[in-house]
């Protein structure tokens, strides 16, 4: 079993290549190769059992999707993306990774031919739904970006399906929560609050909620990510049918059960270390996001959420904390 | 008024240019220039009051989109396409033209920049909808292309909706229905006995009815069609907001319709030329269209439908068969 992860020194990919090296396995089969690609270079997962090769490497060059995909890898994690916010801030190179990247990619493995036909694992968005959306959404919500990274997955789900209808991969795009608690410093992202708010509380660190505690949205721990990921990775796509792209289970929750959550685990000391501090912008934005799914194919496919918002609270504590936390209230 | 039409050679580019060239105006504005573009030279209108350059050209060609867009139209009519059956017999070739060459296009015009702003008409198609769907389509119904076709259309939509958004252009893409009556000669298109069996015995010849007269689907006029076209180049783009592609109205009918219309306008013998004849291979494809749409989107921003099939009937009589018609019954 030769897998390729493409975006292996991002935050997920990391975790990926973590967690394939320490299982081992993939689809019942003994992993023999990991490489892992992305524009700077990625780290080796300590412990592989297997051969590890850790690559620069810009997918939307030319000719590069065809030198990484030359090894006929079995199963394919496409996970490079240019950021939200980065691909707003700049068109060009937006369009350029996650469109020009993804079609390149597709494309190298399509030119193969000769039968090879890779699992390739996407990973897409919530993003590719914009408002004015239901409460609720559904498996059926129509795709209406309102950024031009949510424009860009859309289009890459959409020939993830075309490229597997047509027998040239095996296609799987997994619409990804958001990812909460992204571990890390804070960064600018608009969504940065809602791992902020738990993340610097549980390190003794002030955080600053810039939303109305009503605020809902959905979420999904890293570790369920990666669950996400391997699932797709080894589920049967003859129930897929035509339509390759799934949204995942994630947790619906608003931010004052967040924050009655990061009590349970750390205690009010912990809750006290958030401050209020309304901002316009970010309430502007955050009010154009999705708050729940109802994802009953992802769920009848057996993908797997975490089963509430403690759990993901604890999944930071235990993954990236070594389970050191403040003591939880007596 | 500077004008340009991409796919001028096409059936509808020379009816667009008729009509443009017997107009004179357009949003109230003379025509001042229409440069028509296609990969075989554009016939000129007959009779047009203004400057007329047909161009063979092809969008997809590198730096050729910058040469059409160079003396900046004031509206571009996107209609270039390679056609359903072709975009699947050939992958690249659809591709190419139409994915390729609508990025050529919007690209071209995003970097002459400096206020520049044209409103760009896209004919996109039905095609982005695949089954199973209702069996009457709503405005929310989701992007589900089950071919490379529908699939390159789908990603034009989404493309032409951001270059909107982030104010490069000002997009409005059109649904089109299944055109019927098509003037010409049968071609191979699985959807051809739709006009055929209008067509051919007006003519008074046979025509073969591949499917059975239950058998519903959704249809417009070519003169309907071109009424889209120049309703999407004047209409208010404010009031689309983010979601600027539509589905356009249409008839929907059943077969056993079409025929008792015929019938109604050009009598029994006209009729009696249609030779039943089932084929499962078309029988399957036709299966997985759409019956009937509910467009109040479109209907509600003013795009005005053919009032039903005995108009569509009497609008190829008019304007391919110059009026002359069996005479209906007595």
């Amino acid at each position: 079993m030769r897998i390729l992860v493409l975006g292996g020194a991002g935050m997920l990919g990391v975790k990926l290549a973590e967690r394939l090296a320490h299982d081992g396995v993939l689809a019942g089969e003994e992993v023999s190769e990991l490489l892992l690609a992305d524009v700077v270079e990625p780290s080796r997962p300590a412990a592989a059992r297997f051969g590890v090769e850790p690559v620069v490497a810009d997918v939307a060059e030319e000719g590069i999707a065809g030198e990484l995909v030359a090894s006929r890898p079995d199963v394919v994690f496409h996970l490079a993306a240019v950021v939200s916010g980065a691909a707003e801030a700049d068109f060009e190179s937006g369009y350029r990774t996650n469109l020009d990247g993804t079609r390149e990619l597709l494309e190298a493995i399509r030119r193969i031919g000769r039968g090879y036909r890779p699992r390739v694992v996407f990973t897409s968005t919530i993003a590719v739904f914009g408002a004015p959306f239901p409460e609720v959404i559904g498996d059926d919500q129509c795709l209406t970006p309102l950024t031009s990274y949510g424009t860009q997955k859309a289009i890459a789900e959409l020939l993830l399906s075309d490229y597997s209808r047509r027998g040239f991969l095996d296609g799987v795009g997994i619409r990804l929560p958001t990812i909460c608690v992204r571990p890390g410093k804070p960064n600018r992202a608009a969504s940065g609050f809602f791992s902020s708010i738990i993340r610097e509380p549980l390190n003794g660190e002030e955080a600053v909620l810039p939303v109305p505690e009503e605020t809902r949205h959905w979420h999904a721990s890293p570790r369920s990510a990666v669950g996400f990921m391997l699932h797709a990775a080894t589920l049967d796509t003859g129930a897929l049918g035509d339509r390759r792209c799934l949204t995942m289970p994630g947790v619906s929750v608003t931010v004052a059960e967040q924050i009655e959550a990061l009590r349970r685990v750390a205690g009010d000391e912990a809750v006290r270390l958030i401050r209020r501090e309304p901002d316009e912008t970010t309430m502007r934005i955050v009010a154009g996001w999705p708050r729940a799914f109802d994802p009953r194919r992802a769920l009848s496919l057996g993908f797997q959420a975490d089963a509430d918002f403690d759990e993901i609270v604890r999944v930071h504590v235990e993954d990236e904390l070594d389970e050191k936390v403040l003591a939880p209230p007596g």
